[in-house]
């Protein structure tokens, strides 16, 4: 998970920048980076690890000269701590500069490397978005944007990025639109951001959504905004016989007439978890708010999984939400069970002596007044490898709780993501080997119940009316969001293949 | 204020402390300091400006060696920014260490200082509780608590503290009562902390809570438990008559068979805020749930001013538990209408160009969805200037709201706190100098109402079953609650008079 | 060792100060602080430990407002690395702040402190300069000198300082003048400083040496220098006898009108090492250039001490003045046989695996072709615990040389210091346990002089033409310097008793 | 200036490159780094900026695991102060990891790096050391040797470097051999050194100098060592004709036979800068030792530009052994006129208000004693901007000097440096512009006179006996040394152009 933001003809735009990131820290706390396009036209980089408000200073914004600026937060993922990794990347092409700051996960990375080395090229780290800059160095194109399309059409997985050169900001989707990207408007400039709250933060209005396979290039001497549109080519066999209706949308994409492009639905590869567990719940992810669609998906849990209890309550904060979807659906009443302590910092001391289920006591914390002889539904988006849910209902039944009936507003997570989530190996994932019965013995709970897969996408597609439909829907329906953790229907070869790997090859 | 925390009889008394400490980290952000009793009867001290969780690494806290230690996290007031102040404090008296952490604030302080380097002393800081040091130096009392005990009779204000001698812990409630303290069991040692949730998080028991100017002795050999018991001596008149009760009073606490002293009531002036606002959600204070106070408190207000409208939304996080309370009672729909961004560091960064109502949005956003076109009921604690409230109340109604009728779980905040609690001075106050309706006007509000002094003592007193009794609660019969920040009835002559002096002498 | 600088109506006294103590590192690296006099009259202190360039920014020199200040460098003794120890100390008396920078050593600190502490003192650091600071609080008199000279009538031992309060600086050297203290003119404003390199550096002109006993007071407003004079009062026994050539004598010095009080000798006891060891070569101390001084020893060593060599190096760097002193005298060449790496910093790694000298090696590398096959005289300032003039030789002898003959510019070390200077405890010294032929054996020289104390004596006073006298100058004829390190006799009973203790009291 | 460092089969072998490089911290002081290669084959590296005892701590040390290790001290050049070009650099190539440290200037980078980028390689950094990285990667030759010999003959300029792999550690010295670079034996492994005191501190024997254009390489499972030759290819026209001598040549360097190479002594251009002023004065350089060097260039000034007068001095630290030179040969008393300040750390903190000649004193600082009414003569390395010397000239007379006899020990330096030595732009250089009577005068010396070139060449090559040779030394018998900066003769056509651009080109 990472998050990325770009914004053009701004007095401050590293300042501006700066904000943008703040906004979007939830997508990563591991490092912080901002390149500013300054006056003369070079490149100005200031990035370090930690938190955004951590890396910067008022003086290094303030060197940081110049109207328009790309910038990054990162969540490391394994082995990846290397200062080398960290974004924007920078490097002189063609005898110019260029910044890249890039959310996603390439998944024939290790192939690209290898070809990239043996030609003669060094890399400097490790990190995925390194490949993309030498892939532009190495084409033979004469424009940029040509370049940098030449070097994504030999990419498979997820790429969302911004990029900065002399004279232009870029913003560039990949074609199945795995990550969200945002276009905004500040003034007389554009804003890129990965979420729209960001938008919110810098006092920016919402234009639209960056389409999938969008490449769109904002010149910034005139502003001018240009869009062109790549479908995907291995992963849809289609593609001709749609290239009519591509063109059209395309132009009326330029346009920014729609944003929503429903007769081209069925190129979408959308992260159904941006909704569920990353977007920021006050982010309007894909034109819906997260929190809106957090609560449409509670109360379809209700109604699929009712529960005879006493009160609803949440594991915060993700499931807050969810849980109110699912205590107005069922009538019962939400109450405060668990208290998250939002005023830590992170520490990595524990006691010498044995403290039981210490970790999620540092988080979280009953109520006992609340829980003490009580039938509880507990509410949680998502189980994955399931030891901290064990604990709560520890927690919860040390507490004085009756009953604890666990409720999850996702189905299984059976399979691990190549599209840029940090989730644990296959054989890690408690939905994997275990049965839902096996789980709730695991968990500790009375009951438990998952959202199913269908009505997931059915709520994710149409809203809380839709969730009921007589008829389940056949996954082959489902052209607008990624499910394969849930499924391990893989859009690509890389991935499939990865996902095979993993049971017979333990250093994967 | 600040929070304390000690501990006899561990393992790894230095990092429980620690652990102690990053639960009551919500009572002070400014600093953060541990004084272990090293196993030869040095004090061994380490502090620092920051959090808890910056102040300490793990090498630290291992040279921190002994199996009691007291700890402080400080919330700094004007002026205090001094690493002079930093606590726990330590001396050398008597040609023996003394290490103390305090958390409320000395009235008489001015006069104290004063009189003190007039005798020759020379003090460090500007931190009153220094002041406590040189009196127990300059006693001339035989053993340590007596010359403490002679020290804090000297002492006007708020006054809970923990001290570490060579071969003591000591924890002490000064005669009022206004901070609270509780006391703890973990294996054969003894807690002491200034919130329960603290005692949760290492895993200790509760017991008890200290009382009003009880002063308790734990010798580290024997881990033995003493109870000494000091009556306020000037605030109150009928010491005297009182005294066997006092006695009986203290008897059977120090076999810890009562934890409340109904027959002494009279006794307490407990700060309300410490429920209404300070206290971690999940803390027990004085016995009671802090959660479930102020859900008592909201659904009083909702019968004491209720409102039409379509859906109840607290600002968060303190007015949640409120709103909530509120929401239940009226029975109108809880929703999430502004998400606070928990993710957030600190930042002083703005942007140089103007954003609206910047400094708010950093941390709250509303929901669209939610909010457009609905009338809402906003719960939050308090209003103290009112600034903020308005620029919420903004933030609302740009993103669609109809109405907004604004309801507060506390009255209305008119006058300075002198006893721990860094409030405005009286002339900022927004309540000091206007109406209701005044206030409502500023704040752009459809309505707002305030819960009445006589309700809140009544729900504090006796829960939601009291809120609607008959006849007002006389002043009178408030024996358990400073409310000196609603009606200007300070417990002593300095509060009163620096109360009176704030008019005239702007420099106070 | 310690380094003291005041000035005062300086633009930017901080600054002009910083540049002070930066002259004055060699005396103290362990810590460096400044406080400045406010245009209001507070005192603005910084200080830390490490370098005087690493303890102050340009911003933090910029803060340090004012036209006055002092400033220290110190050199921790033992167990003295705590913050609390830094200097200057500051401290409120009688309602007004008051800054000391100490150089010197009180040998009754410990009967002083216990003294404070059982009337009610809080002391906080274990720098005895803090007992003077709480004896000034502890006064009855009136005004600020008298409380000072009160003060200091109860101190024995080595006390020279600078003090500023708000309208005053002031400087003071205790009866016997164990450390030098010198005045100088800038602009309209005066300097006291520790060495006068210190005055160069700021472009001062040198006005005198500050006399033994001497309070030096300069008003801040006026820049009227006001100066009074205490004559020792236990150490000696003639004080009354003198009154009337003292009262002329201060009288004088009050004028600026003599430098030297040849008349009042017997009253000195001043460190022979500051002019062979501590003081910077292009320092004069006491009226003389130690660059000459230590020639005149090096040539008067010669004439005692003749050796048949090739060639004459020193120990660098306090050896080369005294080494090339012999070499003229005796009419052997001066080499560079020894080179030092000052490029060094400091490093406290070692090799794992065993490097012959090492620690020796990281200073010192003999110039083979140089060293190889010669007799060599080595000339060093002198011999404290041996083990590394022990290694030196075995580094030369690798290196080739063919005969070593060890010289010193001083006596025989034989009893530890008390006065202000860090020696190792009276049985590390070589010269305490064996004789001139033990020493030269366990050194693995081929020879092994010293200069004789009555040489040195008379060098000191009265040049290289005094060297040769042909009666030894008697013991009772030393009314100038203070050799104690060399006799054993000291000037007060608390440095005689702590000098018998050391036998016997393994912890001393 | 930089220095590099290497070794194999040591215990703790980033420990003692740690020492290594303290050793060589005089060569550059802007940033250090050390790679080790771990017992698994990988290379560990940690740099930083500043001095090598800040950059690393020993627990980093003991990070740097593995038995061989390579490392460098670094001085910037102009704008060279990225993180990215602190050394060493490490690179994969050909799916194998690569750290090379590198001391000398490419004087081709401009041109190698356009080359590069064109063909897609991305740079990361300005330093040319990475060019090679890019050459070797580029290079199709099979094994690793051959690649870096393909790589380096591209190009131009002063390359000594160290270069580590998985399985073996390289040094090179370029076929002019401009810096120096010492083959030393520490056990059972081997040292590289740019100079021998690195070796003498370490605890190793020297063994020879590595010859212009020799690789050696060093197995580390083996200890075997191999050297290969290349002759330089176009700088020299007669390669072909002396391939037979150079085969031979190679044949007895490695085994370690020869360490001069006496009949191909046309083919050096060594550095006359390195003994004069660079090296350590403890160091030997190409079998030389720099102390007696300098005296015997000392000693040859005083025969060819003696003085009338009455003794004779130095400027510290580099003028010492010169002076001490010309003192023995004209039998004028050499004496210490100026002591430097060498406890100063650095400070860039000046007085606000005029101190005359700040800079200077602040290193500087004159003995009056010895000074006053003296004639001078006083001696240093060279003259580049004559700025110091004019200001030390200042500080002598107002210290009183009758007369200044100024005596440098190297001729006019009047062309710029592009071999690696930070030498100012032409026109800044005092001999460029000014004849020697216009220099006396800018100086305000009396007299000033520099050794002849010719003169300074014979005592490199054959010392003080062939100072006063009857016969100038003919430009063309200068086959050891490169004196460009004396001559602007440049060895190869980027620097001659370079040096022409100059007065052209002023952003040169």
């Amino acid at each position: 998970m990472c998050g990325v933001f770009a914004l053009t003809q701004a007095e401050d735009a590293a300042r501006l920048t700066f904000l943008g990131l703040f906004a979007l820290q939830h997508r990563g706390q591991e490092s912080a980076g901002i390149t500013a396009v300054s006056p003369e036209g070079t490149l100005l980089t200031h990035k370090g690890n930690g938190l955004v408000s951590d890396v910067f200073a008022s003086e290094t914004l303030c060197e940081l000269r110049g109207s328009a600026a790309i910038g990054h937060v990162r969540y490391s993922t394994a082995g990846g701590g290397l200062n080398a990794n960290i974004q924007p990347l920078t490097a002189r092409i063609a005898r110019e500069s260029v910044a890249i700051a890039h959310n996603g996960n390439i998944v024939n990375d290790e192939v690209l490397r290898n070809q990239l080395e043996d030609a003669g090229s060094i890399l400097q780290g490790t990190a995925d978005t390194e490949i993309i800059l030498h892939l532009i160095a190495r084409s033979t194109q004469q424009t940029f944007a040509k370049r940098f399309q030449e070097a994504v059409s030999a990419v498979r997985g997820a790429l969302t990025c911004v990029v900065a050169t002399r004279d232009s900001i870029y913003g560039y989707v990949d074609p199945l639109g795995y990550r969200p990207l945002v276009l905004g408007k500040l003034g007389d400039g554009w804003v890129l951001s990965s979420e729209s709250c960001a938008l919110d933060l810098v006092g920016a209005s919402y234009v639209r959504d960056i389409v999938p396979g969008e490449l769109i290039a904002i010149k910034l001497k005139t502003q001018e905004l240009h869009s062109s549109l790549t479908a995907p080519d291995d992963a849809l066999k289609n593609k001709n016989e749609h290239q009519g209706r591509i063109t059209a949308y395309a132009n009326s994409i330029s346009a920014h007439k729609t944003t929503a492009s429903a007769d081209l639905e069925h190129y979408r590869s959308r992260c159904v978890f941006e909704h569920i567990y990353f977007g920021r719940p006050d982010s309007y992810l894909w034109g819906q708010s997260s929190t809106v669609k957090r609560a449409e998906l509670g109360a379809a849990l209700a109604r699929e999984a009712p529960a005879d209890a006493d009160l609803v309550m949440a594991i915060p904060d993700s499931g807050i939400p969810i849980a109110m979807g699912y205590a107005q659906e069922s009538g019962l009443p939400y109450q405060l069970g668990l208290i998250r302590n939002h005023y830590v910092g992170r520490t990595f001391i524990e006691p010498t002596q044995n403290v039981r289920n210490f970790r999620v006591r540092l988080k979280l914390n009953p109520v006992r007044q609340i829980v003490r002889g009580k039938r509880l539904v507990v509410v949680d988006d998502s189980i994955v490898r399931g030891t901290t849910s064990r604990r709560i209902i520890e927690l919860l039944r040390e507490a004085g709780a009756r009953e604890v009936h666990m409720r999850i507003g996702s189905p299984q997570v059976r399979f691990p993501c190549f599209y840029g989530i940090d989730t644990p190996k296959r054989r890690e994932l408690l939905a994997q080997s275990f049965t839902d019965e096996e789980m709730r013995a695991f968990l500790g709970a009375d009951s438990l119940a998952f959202l199913r897969e269908d009505t997931l996408v059915r709520v994710m597609d149409n809203g809380l009316a839709a969730a009921t439909a007589a008829v389940a829907c056949a996954p082959e329906q489902n052209r607008n969001w990624c499910t394969s953790c849930f499924s391990g229907k893989y859009q690509d070869e890389f991935a499939q293949r990865a996902s095979r790997n993993e049971f017979t090859d333990a250093e994967f």
